[in-house]
């Protein structure tokens, strides 16, 4: 072989070192390509994140199941997280919702909020709120819309497609997952760990996701208002015990004769 | 010039090109080694997330900080889990923390479960929890221990290296905000939205994360252990009406005495 073809044999190795080195950079390019999709991943997006009209039947089924999985307050989450997951993909695929395992049985099993109220209050704000007062404004209000629906309705008022039992509902008037379950149990005779009330919550957990995701969907049609409002005798003690009251020595949204003024002990 | 000349040249562009091409090779594996980065951001780990020790004076610093930006949840919360995304990075930094915002004065501003409680108990359960159950409960003992050194203890009791206010402590014998507000005021005269108010929830808020972090701490140090039991009272009421009971009309771990048997109603 003389200098010359050598150098062309050189010169095409090169050139197919080069074919082959093109290919890598295709790849570097898709590689930035998908990299620059999980750079947002990265940063995730602002609240609130994008909420797309579900179907409440959807997500209270979603709920249901969720629940037997992990306990109301993921139920409640999960059932309309999921759902987005499902049908909107990120920012949703990066976000644990195992974390709302957390507010189970009232956080931790202490019987504090409900768990299902807990969740659903987390995900409204998660798809309406932010950091800005006017922002955080809206997201609260829709959350005490559901959370005075909770205290009122008589609930659980889905029943599961496929449910272990019949639920009969009763009226919480309260938030608490405490007297939420003794009112449930005082109203139906069943005990507190009996499999029938763990199929109460779970009917709870699908009513709650579902309404939930009625006020979202409200929300974002511009039709949403509040249909339940504080009642009268909570808005007359807040009148002298909240903000504004000559006293203004408390604050609070939840049914205040539930704790107070029970037995014989009178308003002083 | 000859031919061996001109093919030495075309040669040297051929390598030089060659050069580039691996320069961006270079590029596409730094690329690649971040794509799997970030594809595990798509997955994000499961529960818990990974926990290193925190020094819990930081943790109330930047607790105090972020309760004047978005108020006692997400303070508590962000307080912990911004520290560790300074520290750690992937998976803090693809979380939303502003989304904690929601529990603001018990939810919503509707009093229900303290904020800064609800906070704190995410982040435990993000650092320590999981679905299994083993890893729930572990979870949960170290939620229940928080909240009953909240309802026993007098707080805050932690003072912000810069604060508003001087603020006086005083004992909630309550997970509520509601409760913890009310016996706060009654304590100290202040009113429920005097600045000394806002400025005591912002100490309660450094001091729940302070106390959480020492917590997680003595997990990871395997020296955790409960310190706040249930009180005596609350235990006897849960044997007749808790799990197990004679009853079992009930759950819970509040402390029962602050909402029944007040004033002139006793136990029938």
């Amino acid at each position: 072989m003389d200098k010359a073809r050598r150098d062309m044999l050189k010169m095409v190795a090169s050139v197919a070192g080069g074919v082959a080195l093109t290919s890598m950079v295709g790849n570097a390019l898709f590689a930035r390509k998908v990299l620059s999709k999980t750079e947002e991943a990265g940063k995730v997006p602002e609240l609130p994140w994008p909420y797309k009209k579900l179907d409440p039947v959807a997500v209270a089924e979603r709920a249901y199941a969720a629940y037997w999985k992990g306990a109301c307050c993921y139920g409640a989450f999960e059932g309309i997280v999921g759902e987005l997951r499902q049908q909107v993909g990120f920012p949703y695929t990066v976000f644990p919702s195992e974390l709302f395992i957390f507010g189970e049985g009232g956080v931790a099993a202490t019987s504090n909020l409900c768990g299902a109220l807990n969740g659903a209050a987390a995900a409204i704000f998660l798809l309406t709120g932010g950091l800005e007062g006017e922002k955080r404004e809206k997201a609260f209000k829709i959350i005490q819309e559901l959370f005075q629906f909770y205290e009122q309705e008589p609930l659980p008022n889905y029943r599961p497609k496929n449910p272990k039992y019949e639920i009969k509902p009763s009226v919480s008037k309260s938030s608490l997952c405490h007297v939420s379950v003794s009112r449930w149990c005082k109203a139906t005779g069943f005990k507190a760990f009996s499999p029938q009330r763990k199929e109460r919550c779970g009917w709870l957990t699908a009513s709650v996701a579902k309404y939930t995701v009625e006020l979202l969907n409200q929300y974002v049609e511009g039709t949403f208002k509040v249909v339940h409002p504080l009642p009268s005798e909570v808005q007359s003690c807040r009148s002298c015990h909240d903000k504004g009251g000559a006293l203004e020595n408390s604050r609070g949204m939840m049914d205040c004769n539930i704790c107070h003024f029970t037995g014989k002990t009178k308003h002083p």
